[in-house]
């Protein structure tokens, strides 16, 4: 399986999808286009200075893959968080906006993995989208509740984060299918 | 190439995206967001419960491969016209009602394909998206003619079933580019 | 790596997600919904037509890839300045607009590529994002300054396509990230 060789037209482009596909995913769900995160310049540019800044430090970044997991871990959690809340703002019921907040969460990496011919995280990997599942549903849990306060937006992303990391470090994975598991069966 | 191994999570969540992403592709070129199997709770339901039960019965399923054909022709057929229906509902022209009906069909299976790295069945298998083009294609000559009654979707999914298990019995494909059937041309 | 093998049905369905997938992601993005290119029928016949023609003569298209390349650099031009126009009559910004005709140009031909498993042109091929980008640059750069003439878009296809055929010749790259170039590193 030969590695993409990536230009930096692609470590951007990549950059740009994996930020931004999750939030572009979520509002053609929720039918509020053009998506929010496209149609702001101040996203575009913000993204696009990422995949520049890992293309320069790209050589660095092999070297702290530790750091590289933190971040988007992460992420994880504030984009869980944010994609519940635009759900919620939009009207959409509560176990869509726990899943839109999820597919926030992951649709970017997702995307970025089928480009580049990965299984995708979402399916095979660590705990990753239930972190993502569980920061949304504090933040719906608690408008439900009728609070909306950012605290409620930080304990989410910091309840996803800390499921990840946990996820990472103890290499748990959800339950695999029964028959499975054992290589001699 | 190594199969995917999928936990639960990634077994329930390629489940959804097999049930629900060929009526959310749909309805995404329709503009009839947001899509109706995203907005109403109850698909989401039956496609989660569907990813559960294949999660529980995976060692079975393994064993019954047979049945798996004829469930996924079943849905094929029933997509292919309910797809071909909601599209005229929604003032789409004959080509593109049968078009639509086509890709309800088969868009989530292709989706599912992409994520976990197979070549798509709409593009090598044997015949697949022949029989939901023909299943679509009743319900919009009947409706063309006047007739909306259920007797043509039923038909329509019956036609659309009897190919696809002619296609699968018969190893039936649809012609191959000329020069590139022998091995040794 | 098994290389798919298409029938009739996989080449049409790959000729017009390559010629049409551009155009509906810029439309979904710009939420001009349904896509031109979709709800014009006179688009999906050129482009059945197209897959028709690809299929009957396939065995001589392999012998010409050269002309294959041309066609392909002229069809970048052409949807990127085309994308870009319509991005600008639908209100998008100067930035978007840009951005928009390289989507439009590059689009089809990446998710062609994922459905047949290979890595996107886009991520890691001879200049191929860059004249797209450039391309539409000067139509939107015309407007700006008050011209929408057709001239801009035939300099802006010009453009694109000469800057293509001149990546492809001299095999150009962008440049790769540091530390990654040499096999011993």
């Amino acid at each position: 399986m030969r590695v993409a060789r990536l230009d930096i037209v692609g470590v951007v482009t990549l950059g740009m999808i994996t930020a931004l596909g999750g939030g572009i995913l979520r509002d053609v769900l929720l039918g509020a286009l053009p998506p929010a995160t496209f149609s702001d310049w101040r996203y575009l540019l913000v993204a696009t200075a990422g995949g520049l800044l890992a293309f320069a430090l790209s050589r660095q970044l092999e070297r702290v893959s530790l750091s590289i997991t933190v971040f988007d871990a992460l992420g994880l959690g504030l984009f869980a968080v944010t994609g519940a809340t635009r759900a919620l703002d939009l009207g959409a019921g509560a176990g869509q906006a726990v899943l839109l907040g999820g597919i926030t969460a992951v649709g970017g990496g997702t995307l970025r993995d089928v480009l580049v011919r990965r299984i995708p995280s979402v399916l095979s990997s660590e705990l990753y989208a239930v972190p993502a599942l569980l920061g949304a549903l504090v933040v719906v849990v608690a408008d439900r509740l009728g609070s909306t306060a950012i605290t409620w937006s930080l304990a989410g992303a910091a309840l996803a984060f800390t499921v990840r990391m946990l996820g990472v470090g103890f290499r748990l994975n959800a339950p695999s299918p029964p028959g499975r598991r054992g290589t001699g069966d």
